[in-house]
This record gives structure tokens, sequence and C-alpha cells, in this order.
């Protein structure tokens, strides 16, 4: 048995990244990192791997990956390499009403290898208001609804942005959420999510029928877990395009 | 400076707790322990403890304390001695409605000192339903309401069980929260949670008044986290009873 | 798209499980539950998989889920079924010298499903000691180290305990860890790690190799972490049966 | 009981730090606050704060609390104000022989409070190395260490700087972690360890040692837990500046 593993988990490194609108953003990332190696030592692979990482953290994006992996694998002489990082990432959102400006969070995923275990995938997860139909439908006054997480992984053809990623989970839920609320803004949601109930079943549905359309996405699974408001447990639905198509 | 302390966080071993109505409850703690010594080394007083810990975890209770710490500090010829027990513990409840039994899980903690930092304080935490008070005056349909967890921490004169203080921080927000609910259960704690919305200050401030009213409990302090269902962000209150008195 | 999914996770439950020498063990379960259904809706869905998993948490094991999962299948007229159980464990360990007993906790996740996604996989994570062997060549004193984490997941043929799995996982690291060490089991386990040197790459090849070995797994994987004791970040490895046949 | 909070936990938001050597630093912020108000309303307040915090972000300092916290005061019209900013912070750090830098992550926390609960409390949690000087002392090779976190908070008369905290923390225990290091870097630490065998007790010590001797700190308090690498628990020592006085 020839495995020869460098591999590293947890490193956190400032980075910028490119936004949908051209700026850069700085971000933290977590990264972790695994190569096969046909030879070599475990010291002079972390040292190569974190030396070619610095070349990129500046200006970073998803195209990236497509140069930072065969510089890795060519380095280091390994046979297949395997890189992700994962960061928070903020976008400028309006509240609906007022139009006042505020950062919005969102956790993003960049995960790539060459070798053995190729391919991209981009992951989002946002946050979203989950609204129960059932709740709704059988009581004199009110629905119980809450806080509920999307989180999409999606493989494509022609890069996507994290922006458009968010955009898809964004319109798949009761409602979206905001950092920053004022009255009328908070009147909108509340009524908007009340008269938009979605089970966690609907939310993901959603999200799978905008990433099927979606012309440059040719794969994806989404998770929708709902921190239910009634109960201590979550409700929760998956769904990926092998069981869709 | 004449340092000896002996410490260990994060041990976890299976404990039988004894439940209000008489039972006895088996569940895992995670233990930390802490003792200021005037001699002796580490090894021998680790095993001491975990020694003397092992005749009382077989029926564990709040009064436990009272008899553990004294001889924990004469063992261990400790100056003082700081114990601290968590575990999930479950209580049968029955859903307001169709009676349907199921078990629900809270969060309690022992902790408790002899020397110089005396004194045994009693935690539960518990999930709760709040329901926003300003977003259901403004919206045409609807409320925006979202779990919550309430944090209560007492001193008490005569033993109080953490029974009684579940009881204490659910009659405190806008409904109780259960682990099986049918159809009208439901609709029972929609309505409820509607009828009766709470800002997370006028949660914390009814756990205040419930613990003020308590003939046992000498001091408190209560949290109340909001996993609000519109933002990404928590809303949060907090009181102690040195604030209120 | 016909998604009709009911799913819950994060479910906290106390249970029973099995042990190789056919005690009985008090532990706690989280779980986490999805359907795909023909038709039905949510409410008797999560009902019927309550009142069904009742049946069985009194006495729970690796061969529950041949029985249990087509019972839900049934119940809920589901096309398919998965469900998965995490919960600590605890085995009585003797100290390597001084025979001292005590209770050693690990983490073990049972996972199944029937339908599309079918076939039953058992999980076990155990702590570990690895001990650098470049830091112990190189140095004049001493070789850095830290503790570990090793995770196994295995398919079978002929059922596995999870006692299997922890014997597997510390046979192949530079030595096991203990809930309690006196002196001279201390002394022992120094020099063990010490005597014997392995990189994280090391220590999934040797479990690997014993798991090849085992004539009822018949597909694994492993993952190693080892916090180290030099750095913030951890290294890791990992192999799965797939690329070692 | 006039108990009118409001309070937030959980809001992350991108900040720029002040460097002790007068560079910005870019990070992300974990914010919670707490104000108690005589009158005004929910959604102002949070806006107000927000908008409040927005023109500190862009260069915040240990010193931006000495004018943010009076102007929430006066804005909100509160009795009081309580503010804590937690965030991930990066020293660029030289390697012990090669000199190779790289960047090391730390976490800091701002915490301040303006009326009732006044006074501002720094704090910095560094990793480092701990080596037990008993398992050195009984075993014929080696000697069992780990990762350790020490967490330092202290009150000042003139500004600390978290740079000024860092070192104190790396000075004290068996060795200081780096985010990268070469083979002649690895014979270094691992000999310096072996060479500095501390209990945490002995590392609490040194960093109340160094605190007490630093003319600005008027207060502080430590805990180092040590992650043992031959057990699945933490020791864990604590001291404050009122028990060595």
């Amino acid at each position: 048995m020839h495995i020869r593993t460098v591999g590293l988990k947890g490193l956190k490194t400032p980075i910028r990244v490119k936004e949908k609108n051209g700026g850069l953003q700085n971000t933290i990332a977590t990264i972790s990192m695994q190569a096969q190696l046909c030879e070599g030592n475990h010291e002079n692979c972390v040292a190569a791997f974190t030396s070619i990482l610095d070349d990129y953290l500046g200006e970073f994006s998803v195209a990236s990956f497509s140069s930072i992996l065969p510089r890795l694998q060519k380095d280091l002489q390994a046979t297949s390499v395997r890189l992700e990082m994962t960061f928070p990432y903020f976008i400028d959102k309006k509240a609906p009403v007022s139009d006042t400006h505020s950062l919005m969070e969102y956790e993003c995923t960049f995960s790539g290898g060459i070798g053995d275990d190729d391919g991209f995938i981009l992951s989002v997860s946002a946050p979203v208001t989950t609204l129960c139909p059932c709740s709704k439908e059988i009581s004199s006054g009110g629905a119980h609804n809450q806080r509920g997480e999307v989180t999409l992984n999606v493989k494509f053809k022609n890069f996507v942005w994290v922006e458009d990623l968010i955009e898809i989970i964004e319109q798949s839920a009761s409602c979206e959420v905001y950092a920053l609320l004022k009255r009328p803004d908070e009147k909108y949601v509340t009524e908007k999510a009340f008269n938009n109930p979605m089970f966690v079943e609907d939310v993901v549905r959603k999200v799978a029928l905008l990433s099927l359309e979606h012309p440059d996405i040719t794969w994806f699974s989404a998770g929708v877990e709902s921190f239910e408001s009634i109960h201590k447990h979550s409700a929760y639905a998956y769904v990926d395009s092998d069981e869709v198509r």
C-alpha cells in the first residue's frame, strides 16, 4: 500500500476574494489541503504549498483554482491534490422598503481537486425565513416561522459567482434575511413570509428548479435546515441533481 | 506566588441524576474540576478526584455537592475546590391538546465550590418560542417568531429542582417548545404564541419576576437569546437579581 | 419534480445500546432521519417515526437497523428512508501498568438506509497519541507529539461491533489514550509513543491494513487528524478502500 | 421592574484594526451589544447602534471604545451600554532558525461598558506548546507534550496592545507555536520544549508574574487549557490578580 499523503486542516489565513461587481473583498479563509505524493517529504511539501498559496491570496477567485492546482501538483510531484477554502463573504444589501444598507454575511466554500479526485465545487450557505404552511392553515392567527439555513453546492461549465448562488437561495424561501431592517421593512418581511408559506421540501424544490434552469450549473445538491420555533430539533430536506433528472 | 492548581476540563462520564418525581435518570456529564493545593502532586490528585467522584455518580443530585466538596477538599488537602458538571436532562412532556408524550431535552449545570470560592449555582437552559410584538402590531397578517434559548442560573436556601427552573422558564415566553406535536397541538402553540407576543426583554423580566417570587431562590441571573427569523444575528437580553432589587 | 421529503435533524433522545460483552449501555443519541414519501403529510410522519423508534430505543444495536428501516418504509409508505444516530459510547479500560479502571469515551454513528440509498455504515471516532518521526530523528531530545483523532467508517457482511473498530484504531497509532493514568502508566505511554513514532499517513495506513485483513469488513474509509503541538492547524490524512485495493 | 434592554448577539461585520506597528489589519468581528434604555424603541436603537458603529469600523482600536461608548450612551439615551467585539488577529512571525515568515492567527476580544458596568477588558487567546515535567522525569525517552491554549484578560491604565499580551503568553509556555516551520525550526522547537517542561499551573504562574510586572496592567485573569496527548480531557489552570496580590 503506497499511501504518501501530505495534508493539513484548519489553517486560517487572510485572503482577498474577487466580487462579481469587480471589487476585492478582504476576508479570512480556513484552508484544508491534501496531496498524494510520488515521493518527497513532509516539511518541504507544506512549505511549498504555503508558498504557492501566497501568490494567490491577494486576489482569489473561483478561477484561481484552475491555475493553483496544476502548479501544486507539479511542484509537489503529486499524483493528486485537493484544496478546500471556506470563508465568510459579505454583500451590501438594501432593506426592501427603506433601502437602508447593511452588510449581510454568507458562508462560502471553494473546493477543487486535480488528479484522481478532480472537479470543482462551489458552495454557499445562506440564512432564510421559513413559514409553516400547515401551521398557517390550521391556526386562527399567525403561523410558526423561523430562521433556516440553505446550503447549495454546484458544479458548472462557465464560472458561476457566489452572488448567483445567493440569489437562487434567497428567491427560494418564504422570505430572505437581512442584517438591518427598519419598521416599514419589518412589516414587509413579516407579510411577505406570511403570504409565502413553505415547508423545507418546498424550499429545496425551488432551489432545485432554479439550479436546473441555470445555463451554467451542471450538477448541484441542496440542503435546507429549518430551526423550528416550536421544536428543539430541526426540519431538514435534501436533494441533488441525480435525484431530479 | 504559591499557585498549585490541579484542574481538568472536558471529562465525560455517565451519571444517574435524581429526578424530582423520585426516579433516577441516566445521562452523561461533562465535568471540570479545579483545586488549590497546599501540597501534593498531580497524578495522585486526579486519581483521588476520580475515585471520590465514582462514589456519587450512581445517584447524583444537587445535594451530592454538599458531601462531595468537603471530601474532595480533605482528601486533596486543598484550600479550595471547584466542581462543575453539565449534562442533558430529559423530561417527559405531554403535548398541550393531544396529550402525546415525548421526551424533551434541557441542559443543566451544577456548579459548586468550597473554600475561597464557595457557593452553589444551579443552571438550566431551555428552548422557548418568542413572537415579536412590534412585527405583529405593524403587519397585516402574521408576526415573525423564532426559537429562543433561556438560561437561568440560581442560588437558593432550600434545594430547588431542575424541574422548578424549567417551569419558571416555560411560563415566561410566548410559548413553550415540545419534542412532538400533533396537528391540534400545532394549532394550539401557534395561536398561543400569536396571542402572547414578547420581546426578549419581556421574557427576561418575566423570568426575573417569577424567580424573585420563589421562596427558596436567593440570587439569580437570566439571559434570553432569540435566534431571529428575520436576521442572521440574535436578539439578547440579560438581567440578574442585583439589578432588579 | 416529485420531491416529498420528511426529514428531521438534531433530535436528542436517551437510548440503550448493546455492548459486545452482552451488557446494555445507557447513552444519548442525536438522531437525523429522512424519508422520500409517495404521499402523506408531515405531522403524521414525524409522529409515526417517533413512535416506531420508541420500540427500539430500549435495546439498540447495529442489528436494529435491519428491522427498523423496513418498518419505517412500510408505515410511512416511503420509497426510501435514511436514519442516522450518533452517540457517545463508553468502554471500561484498564491502565497499561497499574490496571486502574476508568471509562473512556468514544463517538459512534450508526447510519443506514433502505430504498434508493441503502446500505449500513458503522463509524467510530477515537482519540490517539501521534508522535512525529521527523521531530524525533532530528532533535537531540524529545519529539513533538499530540492528541489525534481517528475516524473509521465501515460496511460489513457479518455484524461488526463498535469494540472491534476501537481495537483497530487503538492498535494503529503511536499510543492509545486513557481517561485515567497513574505514574507508572504515564511512564509506559510516554515511552511507548516515543518508541513508536508515526505520521498521520502511517496511522491511516495501519488502520487501512487492519481493516483490509478483517474478514467481515467489505468497505472502509479512515481519516486521521492530528492536533499538532507545534502548529495551530492540524495534520490530516485520509484513505478509503477504493484507493488501496 | 424597569428593564428596557436592547441587545444583539452574533452580528458579524468586517473591520480594520490598528496594529502596534502602525498598520491597519482587515479582519471580521463578531459583535454583541447591550443597552439599558430610559425610553425609546427597539428598531431605532439597533439602527442607531449600527450607524454609530459604522463610523469606527474602518480604523478600530482599543482607543475607539472611549469615544464610541459615550456616543452610544447619548444617542440611545441609555443608562448603560456594553459592547463586545471578538475577532481573529494575524501577526507575521519569523520561524526561529530559518526566519521563514508566516501569518499566525490569534483570537482577540475588546469588551467595554459605560454606566453601571463600566471598564474595558482586552483579551487574547494564543496557542502554545506544553511539555509535561512529570512525564519527562519518569520516562527513559521523550515526554508527552501537546497544544495548549492560553487566554489572558487584562484591564490597564495606559493602552496595552494585543501584541503585548501575545508576547507575555508566548514567553510563558514550554514553547511558542508557529504557522510554518522548516526542518531546522522543527528541531529547535522540539528541543526548546523538551528543555523547558511546564505543567499548566507553571504556565499560568509565569503569565501572572509577567502581567504583574507590566507597568500598565492593573488587573488580569489567565486560564491555560492543555489538550493532553495522553488523555481525551484537558488539564486546566486559572489565576486572576485578586488571588496573587
